[in-house]
């Protein structure tokens, strides 16, 4: 047998029995329902990664509802491309992040109307996918009640998913999602000097 | 003064101050050049936080290319969203996960069609964002050389965007990347027994 047969024979052994391993735990992962999902952490892709479920959502022709409770801006590529797309109601409900406000009864009034609008998605069986948008930091300084928050969550259609994006999810968010990733930063190009770049950061 | 009022006034003191911080920081940052993204680790959100910038790229109007190393089913949501819209090129060149082919000779061929695939948009210049799905993948069992990854990476035009996705990228990749943001798990669905659930998981 050569190196490269020797090798290949290895690797396809190997694979042989990691496939009895995977398979062994898909089959035992059975139940259908919507996912809560929670992208937290500092770094970079809490949103992306909500902006390509919207995609995948609707290609398998759900209907997605978004609500981005801090930013203010409506020039982000995101926002441009999917608000062409039909399936996908967006509602930009933010003032600005809260240190470009600086007025913490505005930032309060804001996140009361986003929330009612989140509100109208999470009773809504038409709707496949909610995605809420920086709810994390309007939980974090305390615009909006964590624990009516969660009543809200736990009492939608049980096949919608949702999914809510922002540093510092807070724990009570954290207990009842289904899936939590930390978004960990490792280096981002901002500390590097980089511009935020169109296409990439907005 | 009310309690809330002094709350307010506490709180927009300190957006006040750290508004200074924040403006600094964006000041300094000035270079303007397309970045290289790489997410990895093994939570949730890597493929679909680059799947996200698609539609932010495409969103500024930039052309977008798309190669998918290992997978090799068809059927995602964000595929079938994808390939209508105009400006995505879009290319499945994977066989499958290495545990399912269990075929090292096929899956190494695989990889140099897909890397041909890639260093086509890698020279053009009017494509804005090049999404590398799964790439990590590739390298990590070897069917690529990451020397010669890394070197087709840094000869792409200066404006280029590049995401490259999968668990454990290599130390090679990390060092000249701009970006690199580790997924870490913190709670899964599908340990809880959930099945992959579409518009979630594909």
């Amino acid at each position: 047998m050569s190196e490269n047969q020797d090798k290949d024979a290895r690797h396809n052994a190997r694979m042989a029995r990691k496939k009895e391993v995977v398979d062994s735990h898909i089959a035992a992962a059975q139940i259908e329902r919507g996912v809560l999902l929670v992208n937290t952490g500092n770094g970079k892709g809490k949103s992306s990664a909500g902006f390509g479920l919207v995609a995948r959502a609707l290609g398998h022709g759900q209907k997605v509802g978004v609500v981005q409770f801090i930013k203010g801006r409506s020039d982000t590529g995101e926002e441009a491309f999917y608000r062409r797309q039909p399936g996908v109601s967006w509602h930009v409900m933010g003032e600005g992040f809260t240190w470009e406000t600086q007025d913490r009864a505005r930032d309060v009034a804001a996140a009361h109307a986003a929330w009612e609008q989140a509100r109208s998605f999470l009773r809504d069986p038409g709707t496949g996918l909610v995605v809420l948008d920086e709810l994390n930091i309007a939980l974090k300084y305390g615009y909006l009640e964590v624990e009516s928050v969660v009543a809200d969550l736990m009492a939608r259609p049980v096949d919608q998913h949702v999914v809510v994006t922002g540093r510092a999810a807070p724990p009570e968010l954290v207990a009842v999602a289904d899936t939590v990733t930390d978004m960990t930063v490792v280096k981002h190009a901002f500390a590097a000097g980089i511009k935020a770049m169109a296409g990439m950061e907005w």
